[in-house]
């Protein structure tokens, strides 16, 4: 084996950074293709998976991209791009609830069709594959006419089952098709996790910023959250994680480790397994937000943690949502040592999912053409973001600073430390432009100068101007906030905050 | 205006019992049409809403049943079906939960496709518009094919809920659309209307027997759930009731008042208002079960409760899985003053309901085809459930006593006292017959000597025979149970029961 620079990182590493090299010297310029994996294979006398697992960290990392048919491509470099946000370690205090009636205000404008639809983490209806759902459909109706007349099994359909488990070996995890249970939604999979693992009063991990329904699935329960610290590319601090865990009785720990909402990484393999030894090693379960996945940019479909899930200590949450039809319902969940607990409440919660849908979404899946949609869509995802970034830096303020994710559908912006974010949200929606504020990200008032936006429609010239105006009104959310309801809570929180500095992370205590 | 016997009683319960009196005394005779409505106004001097009112009671009852576009006819009277169920008003002490590890036993195995149909409460599915649903679907695919591509409202789609609301104004109703939230079923409607009156902890009224899947809602939540006797025809005990709200912190009291599962009654209009009157002046919410209401064999669709809540007090729950699609998993709850956090619980909990179910329901009830179909489905009901009586009562031992439903799809049975249901229920399950233990519609172990079967299949040979295997293994069935594993808390739940025999209605405290 010829030996590379830099001797200590794994051999894909080593073989990665050399192609980065080249790309920063300008060696391999932007749309030039890089070396087949063949070529690679053979110049670096390396295995073949080194090599994929190489070009998979360097489309990670923004480099490079695949094209269809074609192979690797050397993609816009970052550098014409915002920088991107930076990693806060600080460690905070206890906390009471903060985001709670702030959240409520927000959710229920997040849909709205008259907004320009930066807001919700969902692609353009006209991007999913409808002809090809409504043939099947029209099928079912044909051969199955009864198919909505009947109660179905709770855990779902078992050729939906069966598809589920056959598609998730592409992705390194073996499941049984009788361990899986059919959902209504990713939200229904995480809702049932959580509360198989843990009751009202227990405390549970998260990551910070995390999704802003995590918080209010574990404050309508009853629990407390403790958020732990999360690099914006490398994922939750795993010594503040373990440190938490040793303090408090955490009874659960929940992740998105693909295409993270809102901070769009993917965690790399060797951090999976070493969050997976260390929740192990302390019995605590994790719950996987898996539902971003299959958007990842990567030629390679993202391995989750559960591939590497020896005890059954995770809990795979995932959805067809994100992907193929919000308005199916469908997610699924393989809930580790927890199915029986996660069967008998989600019969509880809603019997079972719809019918019909589990019955397209399997023959679409088994016919292939799930795969050969998804190729074309992550395509059009990826460069929807390159898109969006490169306009947004454009726009907005010096100082911005713009996520790059390695998949899904949304960004991460941090302002400069002067922008009020919940005002430009709230002067944004005045304009009828839906964004998210930055502090619904997290239990205790962090990220008040940072956005999430979706960048899931096609840039059109209304989303374009919709990026301007916003850029714009960045000079106008400086001032401090006038006297809003939820300004008490946020001052209490701040200040509680900066008064237990040293008592570590923060905690959600509902009400 | 006429005098007519027993001056006391309402006037449409005058004139019914004058019916009642002439079938009793053989004046009219099965089969025998009675008076037309504008007849018996005009013979009695009342107004057309009293004769309207007398025959729904009559109706409840079982002496008449309509027949569409020709009037109403005495029907099989109840002399030669088994007698009914009796009330038992004893009170019994605090328990800890009795049966939710038998329930996830018989839950996971009550919608299984080999047995006889005798367990779950649902109709055939041919019995259902499974056609015309599919004409709906197939031309929602063609005039709005991204059906599924939106994720639409959380509180559901208007086209649906504008259906409902119209709809519910001809059982005493009046609902905005913008006050309704469309769920994953009756079910998800239970779940949110529970978390949003009570917290883990919380006391909730409940009836006894109830819906078993009412009291693993109850225990999935941490709450406790206080039994309150009912009559099989009379609902709740309310002197009973009001003690119990008066020496404990009820937080909300679940009732089913319309086609009630398991017992079968509707409840009547006093009864209806005293229940209302009674919690608002405690201020405790009454979550209203209503969906079997529009199952309810009577012309006339009974009010719910809700129709006479003039505080906001009723969240009232349904859904069309028992009359239209079980597969559809489409549900609704109008939740009064509880309407924000219903919406903001249905959220977190699954988002929205799926889509084209949606749109199709909406379509069907708007097209009117909605209450023709019912009013074909109620009498097919209506006469199985007379010729599952007529055998059951030919083949099941002396002293098998029947509940004469006024709807819905489920029949009561209370077996001699030495009969062991549960016994029963697992030599049944050993030759494919599904019943229901009596037993688990219960929080105590009450009902030992009971079964709830459904009579939602047309009586053909395989059922009549799965019948009299039933009736045959009563026999067998009166043995003492062998050591199970549920035999323990059985047991200690009695000790306890007996022990404590003074404290009045019992407590679910979960584990």
């Amino acid at each position: 084996m010829k030996q590379i620079e830099e001797p200590k990182l794994p051999l894909y590493l080593q073989v990665a950074r050399q192609i980065e090299g080249q790309i920063r010297k300008g060696a391999l310029r932007i749309g030039d293709r890089v070396p087949s994996i063949r070529g690679l294979r053979r110049q670096q006398g390396v295995s073949v998976s080194t090599v994929l697992q190489a070009y998979f960290w360097l489309e990670n990392q923004g480099w490079i991209e695949p094209r269809p048919q074609s192979g690797f491509y050397v993609r816009a470099p970052y550098a014409e791009l915002a920088p991107e946000p930076e990693f806060q370690a600080s460690q905070s205090a206890p906390t009471e609830i903060g985001v709670s009636s702030l959240l409520d205000e927000i959710v229920k404008t997040i849909g709205d069709r008259r907004s320009v639809p930066l807001g919700a983490a969902a692609a353009s209806p006209a991007l999913y594959p409808n002809a090809r759902l409504n043939k099947i459909i029209g099928k079912i109706a044909r051969t199955d006419p009864a198919h909505s007349g009947r109660y179905e099994l709770t855990n779902g359909l078992e050729p939906l089952r069966r598809q589920i488990a056959r598609r998730a070996i592409t992705y390194g995890c073996s499941f049984s098709p009788n361990d899986l249970t059919i959902t209504c939604g990713g939200m229904e999979a995480l809702n049932l996790a959580v509360r198989a693992v843990a009751r009202p009063g227990d405390v549970i991990a998260i990551e910070s910023p995390t999704y802003f329904a995590v918080l209010q699935i574990i404050e309508s329960l009853g629990m407390k959250a403790i958020e732990i610290p999360t690099h914006p590319r490398a994922g939750m601090d795993l010594d503040a994680l373990s440190r938490a865990i040793r303090k408090h009785r955490v009874r659960g720990c929940i992740s998105i480790t693909n295409c993270h909402n809102p901070l769009g990484f993917i965690l790399d393999e060797d951090y999976k397994k070493n969050l997976v030894r260390l929740l192990t090693k302390h019995n605590v379960p994790l719950i996987e937000d898996d539902i971003y996945g299959d958007l990842a940019f990567s030629s390679v479909r993202p391995k989750p943690a559960k591939a590497f899930d020896t005890d059954g200590i995770v809990l795979l949450c995932s959805s067809f949502s994100k992907v193929l039809a919000p308005g199916f319902r469908i997610g699924w969940i393989e809930p580790g040592r927890y199915r029986d607990a996660v069967r008998r409440l989600k019969f509880i919660n809603t019997v079972a999912a719809p019918s019909l849908p589990q019955l397209v979404i399997a023959e679409f899946i088994g016919s292939g053409g799930y795969d050969r949609y998804l190729r074309g869509l992550r395509q059009t995802l990826s460069s929807q973001q390159q898109l969006y970034s490169q306009a947004a830096a454009r726009y907005f303020p010096e100082g911005t600073k713009i996520s790059r994710p390695a998949g899904g559908c949304v960004l991460w912006f941090e302002l400069p430390k002067n922008v009020d974010a919940l005002k430009l949200y709230r002067l944004a929606a005045l304009q009828n432009i839906s964004i998210l504020p930055g502090l619904i990200f997290s239990a205790s008032g962090k990220f008040t100068n940072y956005v999430r936006m979706s960048c899931g429609f096609p840039l059109d010239d209304s989303i374009d101007n919709a990026l301007r105006t916003l850029g714009k009104l960045c000079g106008t959310a400086v001032t401090p906030i006038p006297l809003l309801a939820e300004e008490g809570w946020l001052r209490r929180a701040k200040r509680r905050r900066r008064r237990g500095g040293q008592t570590g992370v923060p905690l959600i205590s509902p009400n």
